[in-house]
């Protein structure tokens, strides 16, 4: 198949054409680090305590309370790539230098302006590589190339200033921007992250890992190359900050979002993508599933400083109008294309439903749970032929070659409710999944794993060890799951704690699910619970498995609490906004903040005031504050 | 020792006397169950959505909506055992029956009146064996007996009709009450559950207990008999509704209330109680350290329809003017006593704080966490003395055997921070607590054994297998635990998931944690937020378990929610409330319950639907809606 077959077959009514969007100046010169140490942080602003919303965006920007965006530097490029982290700035003058996925946002130097995206962080590595062509146009024609392209190897960043457009001041149409695309370069093998990988070398999007993971760059290379870890990065999404999901990294979390036909509008899911960030989402997906799918998806990936995932099947349901029978293969490589693009990072495809497992499902108590895995047994048992996504495997595998998307194989027979855990269905579908697992790396296309789903604890376990064996060690990237079916408004932690078992024994990646869940789309709230309850999850899931530096964020908390610096503790913590809230709500004089109590046991029946009353009247030493703590300690 | 020798030497100025509360009626006839089955619903008034507030009560009552207080009747009674449990009415009309621990307040037939308690349901039981004498007195006096006493085995049920006082129309003072104790008739044998289970004989208790759980009376004497279980049930508070402890038993959860000096009032702290409840505390534990400790607890334990739990250390330390250096053996003592002899059914004793296990904390990075733990090694390192806990503890055995009020020997050195979990003084105070349990044994009193704190999930199994080799299988009553610090404001969160994975592998009771934790004293909102979130865990474990019937509640939901029976979901629903509220939120239309999608997927893309269509087109049987589902079947 040449690169011509795959461009898109079915007109592309909303994509007129497409502009770069690099206008946002992410690394001003005044930020810029004023040591070669990795380790010395900036000279920075002041710590503002709020965020700040400025009036021509619509999202949420500003740092955390007591958090400030600081860089660490490559050891080996010179000082030239800049790891953003975030650092916590404790009254005793140490720091602790904490992972962060909050992008730009959180910087205040950055000149944010949603409909103009963010600055692509990633071109010029890209371009450096010289394996891409790039095509621009003002429009995009049927069934053939957009017009104005140019060679291969040339990226287009040159900016024609026209922003995203607003429709009656909201965000609305893409208008008037050129179409870029990047494709693979045909004599330089595989543009893959795993290409590089497998042929020995680490790209700057692997040393930008290293750095973040506090890894060796050769650590994350070798894990990629091995397929035990996906660093999603596709060419047209220079915008994101590298990131990887593997067992040997922190585990990671994704947040869905996306609107229905139902509810929501496009410039709701740029801030909650934005929101999900500024918690702590590694990925997000956006699942659009009602009208301006692909609208709203190029907002949220022209602002999105984390890898995004989509369901491919949900736009080519809506291309047929929502019949699932009418799907064919080329309406579904045309939205798979579409999508490639435009920039998506990863995609789930859910190519292990075949025809013969939908059967399995009949006499299960909840069916089938996954949207596109019932879209396609629907479509299964209307034509009587295999699921088209596993017999045209191998050309979604050239495409999304051609891009470095990676693939996440969706579970569509995942179990709905703990009573059809583990069952027949999900572990023939899981197996399948393995068997595609080695055709994709065949293309040299990264790969992860979905899993279930509604799990009780004593089956999670047996989940991971079933995938690792099935899946030869791909990542396992698993939705929850819910370890019980009772709590509806509540299954943010009732997943919460399969999630982070799971994590222990091995997931790399955990989507998360918000309190809505089986009731409703969330709103910007429930995101925000679902993030911070699956950050717990994750790191819960770090800890237990020994990664290295995960504790020192725990030490440095547990350290504050106990020399009472009440301030510290709120800006150690994951949210620190609610923390502090909580205490201020009974004791909210500013005296309070160095109290050696809180209300919860009053000054007399304080243990860690009688504690270091006992230590101190033994001449113990008192408690000290960390030194430089880094969580994620630099390579 | 005689029971002379255990009355109080200190003057008790708040508890001038007490009366009998038994004035409402939990059971009038026109609510008996009308068959003989114990599965037959008695008949009913139609289910109210919202729960009342009567005007002259302060707390919440009325059902659960979708819910209705039933009872299952003993087997082998004549029907004279009758236990109240929850029945869920489905809209297919099957019913789902699960346990229940909101007590009277959900039956909308009894009268709830807090000023004069709830009815003595064990009452005539205790009268009916016989072996305890009762004093019944217009006040107490310093040193010696109250005035008035009654014989041996008489049990003075008249009520005078004198209703807890209230000040300003406010919960407050109790006066006018007469005092009434229990304690051991020296001619039976130890009335304790431990000792009745000993010498083979199957108390109302334990039948209550079996009917409740699901399991055969012999089981459960069984369990108590061995230790594995307790039943706590302190003869002074009769209004509890009988419920055990232990690993063969449903994992249960203990909410903890009470007001510090810094917050709260006592008509607050009761509410708190009868709203824990409500949402499914099994026990609650009244840690009031301020002033009115006595009167808060009083207004508790004769509303409370679940165990009160205490730790007698806080009201010795209040009587010593708050100076832990003037603590006696003879101050603990008497708090000891006046609390037996109010109602208390279990007690944390930190009786295994060695002195020489204090300098082990030293090296902490959180030092001593537990209050009572402070509280004792500051005076054993001020008097340069062991413990007066572990010194006196054949005593305290003695005073407790004669109430049946049972040990939770206190882990006053658990972790404070994952970064101290398991550590030395943890695990020397277990060894300890493990000798003090055998030696409650020989005095026939219960025991369970109070465990972490804050420990990483990889840690979490070994704390369970090290209590039970230590402990002898004693019951394990952990609080939490929290499987990371960096998250507070979420802590119910961080230690939901520990407490799942513990109680799976075999803790019985989870000490909840409120979102408040380490910030703040929990306010009504976060006490719902702490018992829910505990509610899952348990069940979580209950799964893990493989307990018999725990799933039934799961089916059911997930039954409902495959066929579309959106108020079945609510009904079923740990907290029905919230779960409504949520799908309301953006489907509010009463067309939307009976909708085959919801706002989160929108028509085209819910699975379930998809699912059901293909099921159909196969030939397949529709989902039916379950029979009756037993989540506690009956024995």
């Amino acid at each position: 198949m040449s690169l011509d077959e795959i461009r898109p077959s079915l007109p592309l009514s909303d994509v007129s054409s497409r502009s770069s969007s690099s206008c946002g100046t992410a690394v001003p010169d005044s930020a810029a680090p004023d040591a070669a140490s990795a380790l010395s942080p900036p000279s920075r602003p002041p710590l503002p305590h709020a965020p700040r919303q400025p009036a021509e965006t619509v999202v949420t920007t500003g740092p955390l309370p007591g958090s400030r965006r600081t860089w660490l530097l490559g050891a080996d490029t010179d000082g030239e790539l800049r790891v953003p982290m975030r650092e916590v700035v404790l009254s005793t003058g140490d720091s602790v230098v904490l992972y962060d996925t909050s992008g730009p946002y959180t910087d205040p130097t950055v000149n944010i302006d949603v409909r103009r995206g963010l600055a692509p962080l990633r071109a010029p590595w890209i371009d450096a590589r010289g394996d891409t062509e790039t095509s621009v146009g003002g429009g995009v024609g049927v069934g053939g190339r957009a017009e104005g392209e140019n060679g291969a190897g040339v990226r287009t960043d040159g900016d024609n200033g026209a922003p995203l457009e607003t429709v009656n001041g909201q965000v609305g149409a893409i208008g008037g921007r050129q179409v870029r695309r990047g494709a693979r370069a045909l004599d330089r093998g595989a543009l893959t992250q795993l290409g590089y990988a497998r042929r020995g070398e680490i790209t700057r999007e692997m040393e930008f890992v290293g750095v973040r993971e506090g890894l060796p760059a050769e650590t994350v290379r070798a894990e990629i190359a091995a397929g035990r870890a996906v660093l999603p990065a596709n060419v047209n999404h220079p915008e994101s900050e590298p990131m990887a999901i593997g067992r040997a990294f922190l585990v990671k979390i994704n947040a869905n979002l996306g609107n229905s036909a139902v509810t929501s509008s496009i410039a709701e899911e740029v801030e909650k993508m934005v929101w999900a960030t500024r918690w702590g989402a590694d990925t997000v997906m956006d699942l659009s599933t009602g009208a301006d799918i692909h609208r709203t998806r190029e907002w949220i990936l022209r602002n999105s400083p984390v890898p995004v995932g989509t369901v491919p099947i949900y736009e080519a349901l809506e291309q047929v109008g929502g019949r699932p029978e009418e799907l064919t293969w080329a309406a579904y490589r045309d939205a798979v294309i579409r999508q490639c693009e435009q920039g998506v990072d990863y995609m789930t495809v859910h190519a292990g439903v075949l025809a013969r497992y939908v059967p399995l499902t009949a006499r299960r108590r909840t069916g089938i749970v996954s949207r596109g895995g019932a879209i396609l047994a629907a479509w299964c048992r209307a034509h009587q032929q295999e699921n088209f996504l596993y017999t045209h495997f191998e050309e979604l595998c050239e495409i999304l070659a051609a891009y470095d998307v990676t693939f996440s194989l969706g579970d569509g027979l995942r179990p709905g409710s703990v009573s059809d855990a583990n069952d027949e269905a999900q572990l023939a579908e899981l197996a399948t999944l393995g068997e595609l697992t080695q055709v994709a790396w065949r293309h040299d296309v990264q790969v992860m794993v979905e899993g279930p789903g509604h799990v009780p604890l004593h089956l999670v376990e047996e989940n991971v060890r079933l995938q690792r064996e099935l899946c030869h060690d791909a990542p396992f990237y698993t939705l929850g799951p819910l370890t019980t079916d009772i709590a509806p408004g509540y299954d943010h932690i009732t997943s919460a704690i399969g999630a982070a078992v799971i994590g222990w024994h091995g997931t790399a990646m955990l989507c998360y699910v918000t309190p809505k869940e089986h009731l409703g789309l969330p709103d910007r709230d429930d995101v925000k619970a679902g993030v911070i309850a699956y950050k717990i999850a994750a790191h819960a899931a770090d800890l237990a498995k020994g990664h290295p530096g995960a504790r020192a964020w725990d030490d440095a908390l547990s350290d504050a609490r106990f020399a009472f610096r009440w301030a510290d503790q709120f800006h150690l913590a994951l949210d620190p906004e609610t923390a502090r809230a909580f205490h201020d709500e009974t004791l909210p004089a500013p005296a309070a903040k160095s109290a050696h109590f809180c209300s919860m046991c009053g000054p007399h029946f304080c243990s860690m005031r009688l504690s270091q009353q006992v230590r101190s009247d033994s001449g113990e030493p008192a408690p000290t504050g960390p030194g430089l703590v880094q969580a994620a300690p630099r390579s």
